[in-house]
């Protein structure tokens, strides 16, 4: 929803406020989704290696920082700058979550209906599905998905999710549920708060943080790409929900703070 | 235009009146031009190799770390940066568009009168060769142009060009149709879908963005560099139409929406 | 505090105002010294070598580089964003320090009270215990602490972190004591003194910038993580202080000027 | 000059109304060009070695990549946010020019007295020197100053000295002279001038921008490091007096552009 498009035009006019409610952010949730996976999946590595455990042993510091820079630097910075860009182009238009751990949020802080969950989660899959599929057609190779080996810690790469993706979902809140908040790099600090998490979780193995995202690769793709897909869902939408209860309950602003309401 | 200067001034001294519609835009659409060329012509890589095919087959993690680096991060945050800072410089002087493709969508939008389309592409044409000729000058050699090999997949680097540089019309359409757009890091946003675009067309040959740019590069050096390079003033041109259209239609504000006169 | 909460609220509640006072600021203290250590604990190099000494003999182009990127861009950029991020994030809701040495410096310039100093720092410390804990329980391995060796220039490091921790302060300041300050992208400037101050220190072994964050990693290494680490709390903090009497008394507001009080 | 401190308080205490012109300006320029210098003198590579006229021959890609991440990203990163930080740290405080080259421009523009551009530049000169003083003690090294070697092409050196120091200008005088600028990214955008301008002097070997912040290290390490100094501060100083004319001519805005007072 718009400050541009005035309430009372929407009440004059019952086909133009369903366009507003329900066209308009559907649109913008594929849309968006589509965006963040074409542009992931397109800038990804052709054959992206997973050095993460080599790393642990014997290894130059040229191979090393290759890794670093090739699996850690770039995508931190394209999906982080990527989250940023579609939150700052979308803005006047639609609050756009791409990111079904982040309406998993917005349904607790009560920002989203519950009756538009499941559609914005269907629109975010649809998208990144096309995402993945046109970056497929154009590259004309698989495009890798994320892969959670066999061997990986699984709890720890739970963990991290419910972390990093719960931070991402703090940020959201802080900035749509303060309604005084006006600090001009808020959004970009949304974005780099996947900068942050695709780091953090690198190491390890973990950093997905947007399930929807890599669903789309990963039905293309197949096979060993669903191994634990499961967890990427359960430890990013727990995350969305345990953080968005910490921040509604200390930190929002006193009027909608829960443990005020006591 | 500028909100400094008053339309009454104008109005007063129809001299100044041209200068401030005429002159001033046209005079920021060669400057900007010349910079972005100038800018990316002067920091590109001496040899320019391009790596993506091989990098296919069998490369080094290291080997590939460097073409991503010099090949991928730094064009890709030099133009993006660029984009942006043009932007803002000229942000109280004029609504620079430095691009043919984005001046196409302006047209379509009706934020530039068709008269003033082939004035403003001439002006950019001419800024790029100034810019890419200076650059020759100082460097002592050819600059690299922006090359499509023959083998290449023409049809993927075409809907590439498509979608990338209609991107970038979607972000200057949302930062000036939208009166209401108040994003501090909006230009910043707009500039860095250049950065999506070039790592986007990265591994398929793609990434052009911008005819004009690579137009005056093009006609120093010559012979090859004329291969196919209607496919990127076509692609691009293209993507500033279609997503135009598509901002218009959907996405613009109520009272401009395409979609809500009908 | 927060414009949004009304002190009219606070007056007629004083369990509301301890909570605001006392409670928010210290979880934010905890909750983003935890945040800035464990982002920073997780993205570390698993093996995390220290080149600098071997750097200044004979080492290749690409070593030299390696090194440079993986121990001096990445971290400065990843802990400068932490900043930046942690400070924006929690824009209202509390004026977050995470950092002993500045918490010194808001005592100096009056906007910390010394009764909450103490409990500020136990309650960064605990934070970043903690997040040093679980970055170590996640990865399964020790997190690398900010090692000192017994062969370092350690005069060298003291007056290097007092300068770079006290120009964090400066910064810190100036956009907190002066109400007039407006800049939007001043506490990404903020954030940024970290990355200049860990780019700085890098070639002699300095670029703490904040004890408590440091203190986490060392108590879960021991030994040798605790060698000349009184440096780090010495130095960081005397540039705090220092920087807090050059900003307070030459360039703060007229109205708080100490130079103008005589 | 800050709006924080009304007119009316200066007019009644003759020794306040001094402080703010005269002291806190000139402590500014010192302390600015200080930290600008000793920033970079810090941060630069211990042995920094000449690449680029080497790779123009024969050069493996990763030394190539080598070479443009140490000499090329790194430097254009680091001062490029140095310019920024300090412009946005000292906004309520003083314009802050450190740089010879921008005083000029400002004195052409009117926003500098002829009376204060010798007080300037000497601060300039000073802060550097310490700043370069100060990093070659704490490094124990000679801080590697700003070579123009004797077979470089010094015209291409000068031209593109002209060029890339006058965008500054550019810039700076944007955002100064336009009284309703108000783009939150425009001091960004300055800095980031200085990121372009680096890059595209890489391979000239080309970049200095600010001839006094190289004076400080030129003098300490003496010899070949005067080669063509000169070259330096009449290219910068020359690029920072015609942007001056050209945007005061046409850009300014239309109360103070040149052009329209014939």
């Amino acid at each position: 929803m718009t400050d541009s498009k005035s309430s009372l035009d929407r009440k004059e006019c019952p086909r133009r406020a369903l366009f507003y409610s329900f066209f308009v952010p559907l649109l913008a949730e594929f849309f968006t989704t589509f965006l963040h996976t074409f542009w992931g999946s397109m800038a990804g590595s052709p054959s992206s290696p997973t050095y993460y455990k080599q790393l642990n042993t014997t290894v130059t510091p040229q191979e090393w920082a290759a890794d670093y820079l090739v699996s850690g630097l770039m995508p931190a910075l394209q999906a982080g700058f990527s989250v940023w860009m579609l939150i700052v182009g979308f803005f006047k238009i639609s609050v756009v979550h791409f990111n079904p751990a982040i309406s998993v949020g917005f349904v607790v802080s009560g920002d989203l209906s519950w009756t538009m969950f499941v559609p914005y989660v269907i629109m975010q899959c649809l998208g990144a599905i096309l995402g993945a599929f046109i970056a497929q057609e154009l590259r004309g190779e698989t495009i890798t998905p994320f892969y959670i080996n066999d061997d990986a810690n699984i709890v720890a790469i739970f963990f991290c999710e419910v972390i990093t993706t719960g931070v991402i979902m703090f940020y959201a809140l802080v900035t749509v549920v303060d309604k005084t908040y006006d600090q001009a790099t808020g959004p970009l600090a949304i974005g780099m708060t996947v900068f942050q998490g695709i780091l953090a979780g690198k190491w390890i193995g973990a950093g997905c943080l947007n399930p929807a995202r890599w669903m789309g690769p990963a039905l293309l793709a197949g096979g060993a790409a669903w191994n634990y897909h499961w967890v990427l869902w359960l430890g990013d939408c727990l995350g969305g929900l345990i953080f968005a209860v910490f921040y509604m309950t200390f930190f929002a602003p006193a009027d909608r703070a829960w443990i005020l309401k006591f």
